[in-house]
């Protein structure tokens, strides 16, 4: 059995706080804010944020960002006695990561009733018949993520019906020349 | 509905065939033997090899590497239009990738019991409630695919055996002397 690190809850406060910083800085840059962090023995070891629009990397999810910094931080591919703490319920492809990382432990915010590998669509970390489980708990700070994205979203929206609006005064004006 | 590439049977054979010869390359660096080929208008845009060991990286599965490089030239994620060869079924990690990054059609050589996320353990690329699906065909040179990876292990046990075996010979010497 895989050693599961011990956390309190102000430190899962503490690190769901930095992952919910790197969701701010992703949707600061256009991208949808979601943030990860891994910690080892304490310590926050590798952070990520969404690149996906940025790079043009299908690949670009916090998580597996996050995955990769830690595999060069501490120079292995086994991420054994760490934690994974993400805003937003991983993905198959994160949560295979985090799967083939074989990390113990993920604390995660709001679920992703569309796209969630954890509990929403699939229960991938259950899986018994996979070589590795991992822990998980469920709702950390989750209306914090969602309000994130919910106000990424309604930005999104409110700018496209700007645009909209422009473009008929454009065509209105157009008309009455 | 996504566009789906169609390609004759010698095509198919090629670029498997391509796909076995980056598997072969994993092999001989110490690496599981798992290849990819991604291709766009009959041409490869993208090789990958399992590169795990030689990276310590999670994420360095054959599959993913391609994707990554497919979306470095082409310069955007979404892989439209494209056919992913491998020569093992891909595992959640990289059977997600494929579906985040678009890709409409899928051939694959060997299935793996153990990991496989497209029809042994999950049937994710038919999964109607995710936002993409993928068409996919088993089975394309399997018993190549098959016989690369048994003779990987065979010669990884032949090692272990060899190398048990000269310790026992050494402790032997040592007691004898």
């Amino acid at each position: 059995m895989a050693e599961i690190p011990t956390l309190s809850s102000d430190q899962v406060a503490y690190f769901m706080d930095i992952a919910l910083a790197e969701a701010k800085r992703a949707g600061e840059i256009g991208e949808v804010p979601i943030g990860a962090v891994i910690v080892k023995d304490g310590q926050v070891i590798a952070t990520g944020s969404n690149r996906r629009e940025i790079d043009q990397e299908a690949s670009s999810h916090a998580e597996l960002l996050a995955i990769n910094q830690a595999n060069q931080e501490l120079g292995t591919w086994r991420l054994e006695n760490t934690a994974l703490f993400v805003t937003l319920e991983p993905c198959l492809m994160c949560a295979g990561a985090i799967i083939n990382a074989r990390i113990p432990l993920v604390y995660y915010g709001a679920q992703d009733q569309k796209a969630g590998a954890v509990s929403s669509l699939y229960n991938v970390f259950e899986d018994e018949r996979l070589n590795h489980q991992v822990k998980t708990y469920i709702g950390v700070k989750a209306d914090q993520s969602k309000a994130l994205l919910k106000d990424f979203f309604q930005e999104i929206r409110q700018k496209q019906k700007a645009k909209k609006q422009a473009a008929k005064e454009l065509k209105k004006l157009a008309e009455s020349e």
